[in-house]
């Protein structure tokens, strides 16, 4: 009788406990067997399905929500009988806040209640480079301030996107790229003649070393936001059958969902995707809900038309921007449109490439950051500058080359000092974008106002307080990230401002009242 | 039996010819008498109002559409009978093209088929200020090449405003303005209350001056886009009764309309002036129509919710714009609303105040006249800068301080160069706006396109055209007012850009084809 390995040593609360055992090698482990177990502590009990990790290697994971004792089942085809065990979780280790959840209907926190403001960043393929560059992104990453990286499983086909891959997700042959243009590539976008991939072997290596990139993400306090599909696809991924993707959905499930720092986004411009009908939206979204035992956030990011965001198990809007020239302005619209919180995915890049999407100044971007925040959404970055080396952040990583992502983490400072977990548009004025905290009594007992000026440059503006309490002032410059004090008040007063774009004030009622 | 005088000695065609002489001065001139003229020519008959002017004076105006003999028939309420007589009009002198009707139902041309492309900016009451100041705006206005102006026959009191007009329109003493303050002056606005006009006796000096204020503009090429009524008010003139409006607008419409360079915007944010309903406007369109011969243009401008720019007797969209963020961005879909030219006499104004309206950068003012431009709009232009002197270019002229207005000439130079009279949208690609010669036959015949990027920055475009023809390409750099030659092509081509935002490319075919 065979005993699973129980790794790792220490296991903590919404780490990741791992039992991995031998199994069957002959036929094709990936569709003929399957292994299965059932984690039991005092306070909850969870079952999880395992996957094929290749050399005959079985893997069971699972992400204990409480620290404490655990009993475990496992079964596999391959075993004659279950195997039980048992194994201690220890409290979270520091930084370890567990994965993010919803909260009060429009935000975010992590599962110990700490809030999360998601502010991210795209890197769609970042981890499927070279060695060297992923730990140039993971430097960059270090530098910069973002807090969740959205990125594909699947390799990607699309202008400057043309070369291969460091890996292939099933077992295969890819076709030949050296054929491809800026010019032609798009004739063979959504094709798949020239590949010879075995649809039912995923590669576990590719999955494996995906692992490793959502650990370092993890260990820099980076949510994973991880596109199981998209359309950007040469090789016949973005067209498979029913059955072949149950068995990559299956997978891809099985191996990530005890990952505390991942969050699903069912696809990329899943409106691109001409072979998907609503109903595989539907599916996939509910194998994510019976097989993801940790309940990770869910979403689905469009490209033109939104996706119906309203259904039960999205748990999150996962928004690009509908029209060219407003897009983080509609936020507070769309919050109340679908009732959950507004997740703007993309609204355009920073850059100089030629497609409009990617071509707005560092100035422009940071605005619609500040757009969105103000009005209680989350906004996303993202950068494709032209360089020599053809290596653009929005695919590749690399280095950040642009002005707007030094300044986001003021703005995620401005957003952790808000009272309560975040903000809510308030249509106090036509011309200033007002956010206060979410909740009313919150709202009422600070007297927090974050007023946002956007492209205006008002010489002065005149605030007049509900009520006679005092209310401090400060000045926010959000392009060169500064505050600087504005006195206390009590009745009507006047702020001096310096005339430029981009300025915010904000106000509070001071602790004497 | 009197003889009128007949001026000036050489009258023009489009120029004004009038008749004076004087009548009767007991009771009261300008509502116990009338005068009248019916003119003949070969080609055309027209009757005309005239007007009380002081003093004993009366006169009748009279703008001759041809050159030629022309014979009139005087009649006025103190006279026992009809004078005749005749005048010859001498051919059109140098720049004057008569005056703007509307051409191709969303452009406009003068009588003599000059096309006109109006690109304008607001004074609101530069001409009620001192000698001094008027002669630095007419001085700013020469420098400057817009070719309207927007401007109020009535003072006005709003925020900036709160001095005394150098002269009222009626006979009669205004409230003590000394009360008012930045803070107060609000509570006084649509009042009445501390003014003793006689709203039966309009101040000839008052309309007098303005008429050499219109000549100015003429002198300058520039039309006269007079407002006859609006909100802005303390002294009553926003709220007379009917038979107190007709008084004025009869006089104002028989003092002005032989001009050949006025509009007529019947008022200025007609939302706001709550003592006056929809059947009010009806009415004084139906005024306009009726007596003035001319047919100057009609238009009604709003602050939140457009006029029904559909009422047969509305020549042309006099827009503000309805959101914060878009503005020229919607000329295209209110061309398509309206089906009648789209005028953007307010878009927001370059400056640093602290209202919202009033504190956009050049660029962003310069940015919105290319979008509603290239759309086939005709954008306006405004400026608001604190200063010292309290001296601000959106209502009382003076000194330019902003950046937009240097680079408006350059296109107006780019409109003049359109093959035709003007541009319409054409949704060619989502990410640029791309302007095309209005008629079909001439946008294909020349391949006329003007794309432009607005805020974006793209470091090249490929263009595709539709035929083999060799197109010549040029990019504008629309902030640097330049324009460099980017060669000939035949077949796709890719243009370089400077990866700034606020550049344009223009090609068309060459002559050759």
């Amino acid at each position: 009788m065979r005993t699973p390995e129980i790794s790792p040593a220490r296991i903590e609360r919404w780490g990741v406990a791992e039992l991995s055992l031998q199994g069957r090698t002959s036929g094709n482990p990936f569709t003929d067997e399957s292994v299965h177990a059932r984690f039991t502590g005092v306070s909850e009990e969870v079952s999880a399905n395992g996957f094929y990790d290749g050399d005959g290697i079985y893997r069971v994971r699972f992400m204990p929500s409480f620290a404490g004792e655990y009993r475990f089942i496992l079964s596999a085809s391959f075993l004659p009988e279950e195997i039980r065990g048992s194994f201690t979780v220890e409290e979270a280790s520091t930084g370890n806040h567990g994965p993010v959840r919803i909260q009060d209907r429009f935000h975010f926190a992590y599962a110990d209640g700490t809030p999360f403001y998601p502010l991210g960043t795209t890197c769609y393929v970042w981890e499927l480079q070279s060695d060297e560059l992923i730990s140039q992104t993971l430097r960059s990453l270090r530098e910069a301030r973002f807090n969740k990286l959205r990125f594909c499983l699947l390799p990607k086909h699309y202008d400057y996107n043309l070369g291969e891959p460091r890996s292939y997700p099933f077992e295969g042959t890819p076709m030949d790229s050296s054929v491809l243009t800026p010019d032609n590539f798009q004739e063979y976008t959504g094709k798949t003649r020239g590949n010879r991939f075995d649809l039912a072997r995923p590669n576990p290596a590719h999955f494996r070393h995906i692992e490793r990139c959502i650990l370092e993400l993890q260990k820099l306090g980076i949510e994973a936001d991880l596109i199981v599909l998209h359309p950007y696809d040469r090789w016949g991924f973005s067209r498979m059958s029913r059955e072949e993707d149950d068995l990559y959905w299956k997978y891809v499930i099985a191996r990530f969902s005890a990952f505390r720092n991942i969050w699903w986004s069912l696809a990329n411009e899943y409106d691109l995707m001409d072979a998907k009908a609503p109903e595989d939206w539907e599916h996939f979204g509910q194998l994510l809900l019976s097989r993801d035992p940790f309940g990770h956030l869910r979403s689905v990011h469009n490209c033109f038309s939104f996706f119906d965001f309203s259904r039960p198990w999205v748990t999150h809007c996962s928004i690009q921007r509908q029209e060219l020239y407003r897009g983080a302005e509609c936020t507070d619209r769309w919050r109340e449109q679908f009732g959950k919180p507004v997740v703007l995915d993309e609204i355009a890049y920073e850059g100089n490439i030629q497609h409009g999407w990617g071509n707005i100044t560092g100035e422009e971007m940071l605005r619609r950051f500040w757009e969105g925040a103000v009005r209680g959404g989350y906004p996303g970055h993202g950068e494709t500058f032209l360089n020599r080396e053809n290596v653009l952040w929005w695919s590749h990583g690399g280095p950040l080359r642009g002005e707007s992502w030094k300044r986001i983490g003021f703005l995620l400072d401005v957003l952790q000092d808000v009272p309560g977990n975040g903000l809510r548009f308030l249509p106090a004025e036509w011309d200033s974008v007002c956010g206060v905290p979410e909740k009313e009594a919150l709202a009422a007992e600070t007297g927090y106002r974050l007023y946002y000026y956007s492209f205006m440059r008002p010489s002065f503006r005149v605030f007049r307080p509900e009520d006679d309490s005092t209310y401090h002032a400060e000045i926010l410059d959000t392009w060169e990230c500064s505050v600087s004090d504005a006195g206390c008040h009590k009745g009507p007063f006047r702020v001096e401002l310096p005339a430029k774009p981009y300025m915010a004030v904000r106000i509070r009622k001071t602790a004497s009242g």
